[in-house]
């Protein structure tokens, strides 16, 4: 096995809510940022699909939320991609802290391709990454 | 079994994504405030327990995306609370889009309650409204 | 003179900070979603605008935070368009608390069009309601 | 002079708007964060503050926006903090594009501290900063 890609990033006091830790939403945001990144490093970009009438979209997300960031953390961001299905990739993706290497989060986003007729349809350089 | 409690939401443009649909970290915000919604619902203030130092917070959630939302719609969101263990609640919740009745989303959301010293511990009037 | 435009909202607790108010940077999908609602109300969608490869863009926003929301807190936000220059229009907009009729924020909001070639040019439907 | 701070960052794809570039309220949060990367790189800590009822507030922002950041761009904020008046500071900020200079916005940001009171006090440590 290869070493999962990971993305370092640090929180945004904007990100806090009225606890003082990250809001629940932000960690979406947080996870889509590092596979935007991810594809990115493998020569696939999300804007650049969306451009061209290709959507990538998620249709089901499972979010473990194991502790909370809060101001000035730094954390990584884990990603790996795998087959779920003929038309379904799955990201598992883990949120690290970096201080102390506390796991915060660890998510796994399942998601496919729709054309620019709505259908599902993996587009080959994404394909041939998933087997 | 009594009517399921809802919300009625819109959305705006500013929460719509690059593709020109609502962004999926946007969907954890409606589900959020309906379930803060529904809380207050029941006399149970969220924002009023962050104050107290008892902090609700979710520690898994499981997001089915079944149909996107875009400029201008409106939708519903219902929320079931229920219980899932002695020290844990799960809210379900769906968001339906009013114009058609199409299911968007569904969503189970885990949570329990964090005391001061960061021990999980139901307050009494939440836990009540569990049985 | 005829009466503002207004639009009524509500604080979602997703939109506080660590202090526990509304984010400074909040205001600002505030007075945007207000503004769309306005446009729609007079026929125009910046939605289908933004499809049709017109963009409706700000220039400059002076805003002015005179009192903070809270978790709860409703409020209405006024719209006035007025020409700025011919190639530039100004909201003017207000943000006022129900409760106790608040102010809470005054917004000067200056925009232009651009087209799909990147140059300033007002749409005849927009530039019409300008005189 | 001394040298501006400056922070460097780069556009996430979720804070693109329909229109596929940053969405007007994002660059709010981006100023926000680079004044506070500001404020700890001269020993001061927002989120401290917060903690100890001491609420830094903006009470007017100018914003000019020049140009658009899209997908992929990454940019330089720079803070210069100035006084405004005795109860007053400002913040003198602007946003330029790494890839070729461009002029993205300039900000003028100002502000004060509200004392658990909510009577405007600079505290002695950022005071004396600002002569």
């Amino acid at each position: 096995m290869s070493q999962p890609f990971t993305v370092s990033m640090q929180v945004r006091d904007y990100e806090l809510d009225m606890q003082g830790i990250v809001n629940n939403s932000v960690y979406q945001n947080y996870l889509e940022h590092a596979r935007h990144e991810y594809l990115k490093s493998i020569g696939l970009d999300f804007a650049d699909f969306a451009r061209r009438g290709i959507n990538l979209v998620v249709f089901r997300a499972e979010l473990d939320y194991k502790a909370s960031l809060t101001s000035g953390d730094t954390f990584t961001i884990s990603v790996r991609m795998v087959r779920e299905s003929r038309l379904k990739f799955a990201f598992l993706q883990d949120i690290v802290r970096s201080s102390d290497n506390k796991a915060i989060m660890s998510a796994k986003i399942i998601g496919t391709a729709l054309a620019a007729n709505g259908r599902p349809e993996i587009p080959p350089e994404l394909d041939l990454l998933l087997d």
